[in-house]
């Protein structure tokens, strides 16, 4: 199933749907569909666990294959994407350097040694920075001069838990979406940690769909790649990522426990503006495209609003 | 005022209330006070605004001295305070290096050079490692051999706000409450950035009360210590801050919006198991006590809590 989160033209309320072809089938139309309860946003239906998400994906699909769904649904061109999960309950978890390329990129920009992590470089971003799959990216002068972008497969994890060993990690994912881990990349080094940088409002672009995990299959095998104008400045699949998946998940979740609709972003390949010589920030008008292989595409403009 | 979050011996459901010298009057059990709606957690509360909360707090005290509130209340012994705030809705966001002799003592033990950070440095502990006021840590020795204290003074926000400068930043604080940032020394310094090591389960006790910032007064002028079985291991006073809350709020906000019942923690001062010679790392059944004057203390217990 493809999941996404909406809303109609002239109406802000947020409705989830499933998508099918290029029709967004609208679940929040049905409060009750075949006498299942439909849940109001995707958090609390991913929260509702995975029996109950397994039954609902069945019974929305047997409509749909008798044609007799009854679903009100609008083509995609005609609604307001929103990130599947408008509002994390927690900060969204990312990696740092999960790919060895953009590693050595950044360790080149930075003018620092090369050194690949033994474990997973985890930090957060705000759930204040969460943005939509086609919304503008705010920028403002007077915060950031170096706006960078950063295409990341990102994970939403299903069944929480905690000391989940790689084996059964895979099992915790609900499904998967894509994620622009944008960066203002002189904040970032200026508070020598970087969740400041990493949490400017705006800056987490992600969507479109929430694939779930059957229909995605093996997330180590994944074209990822990011435009920006049309030209492509990163191009590498999910095959390179030094951490997997399932060992991101197991230690993340080493004696921390991992919520339903937990949002996990796994990393950055080479291609980022900082790693480019001389190094190429995003600028007004620059339309940035973030793709996954499988589940889609963010198209997002940078447009300048600046503060007071 | 001095708010609280409880629960009753044998009911795990949390009331919230008002501590009035060694009594707490039980606001849950007036869902209705005076004509006034009151909320069923200081969250909410908080969400509500200023002008509620003050309206709130006046009726309160004007039933309190007139001795006419019929509150249910219980000794402060009888009850189990929680965290004020038991699961926030988003990370809560930690200074490093907040305290001169605190940075000192961090580069000496990890061997880097001190240097006074240009700008706050940032980093957030997850919500799920929230913890009461007077609760057992757990510690998983499969997890961490390095658990270490932090004493710090956090911060709730009240009105949220994005810019916010330093004049007006204390109008946006709510309150104030003890945290120990624990922190597994070894899993922040594998993982490279901090949040793992500051976010296992239990790794965030926080409390007895929340101070609203009129009854607080002035956030910079407060003794802070912390006693590891009842020797003292932390003695400073918030003066000695680098950035001083007004500053930090005004960094924070800088392109990043702030809500209500956001958690800032301030950092900590010099005298952390990291610094020591050679370094103190806590023990099973050790008692961490951490106060800050004009709010109270927190007393945990460490205990082994082994995963599989």
């Amino acid at each position: 199933m493809r999941y996404v989160t909406f809303s109609l033209p002239g109406d802000s309320s947020q409705h989830i749907g499933i998508v099918e072809k290029d029709q967004i089938l609208d679940l929040s139309e049905c409060a009750n569909f075949m006498g299942i309860q439909i849940p109001s946003t995707l958090l609390e239906l991913i929260c509702k666990g995975k029996s109950f998400s397994d039954m609902l994906a069945r019974t929305i699909q047997e409509a749909i294959a008798g044609k007799n769904s009854n679903f009100k649904s609008y083509p995609l061109s005609a609604v307001r994407l929103q990130a599947p999960i408008p509002r994390p309950q927690k900060n969204i978890v990312c990696l740092g350097l999960n790919y060895k390329s953009h590693m050595e990129e950044t360790a080149r920009a930075r003018g620092r040694e090369i050194k690949i992590p033994e474990v997973p470089v985890f930090f957060t971003k705000a759930p204040t920075a969460v943005n939509g799959p086609q919304d503008d990216i705010p920028w403002d002068p007077n915060v950031t001069q170096q706006v960078d972008y950063e295409a990341e497969l990102a994970v939403v994890i299903g069944a929480g838990g905690k000391n989940i060993p790689r084996s059964k990690a895979l099992d915790h994912v609900f499904g998967y979406t894509v994620l622009n881990d944008m960066t203002g990349r002189d904040v970032q080094q200026k508070h020598l940690q970087w969740f400041k940088g990493k949490s400017l409002d705006g800056f987490c672009p992600m969507g479109p769909y929430l694939v779930t995990a059957d229909e995605f299959g093996d997330p180590q095998n994944k074209r990822i790649s990011l435009r920006v104008n049309s030209e492509t400045k990163q191009d590498a699949n999910t095959a390179a990522m030094i951490f997997p998946v399932a060992v991101i998940i197991e230690a993340l979740s080493k004696g921390m426990t991992l919520e339903s609709g937990d949002i996990i972003s796994t990393g950055t390949p080479e291609g980022v503006g900082l790693g480019r010589t001389p190094p190429e920030y995003l600028r007004e008008g620059d339309i940035v495209e973030t793709e996954v292989e499988g589940i889609g595409k963010l198209r997002n403009r940078i447009v300048i609003s600046r503060s007071s």
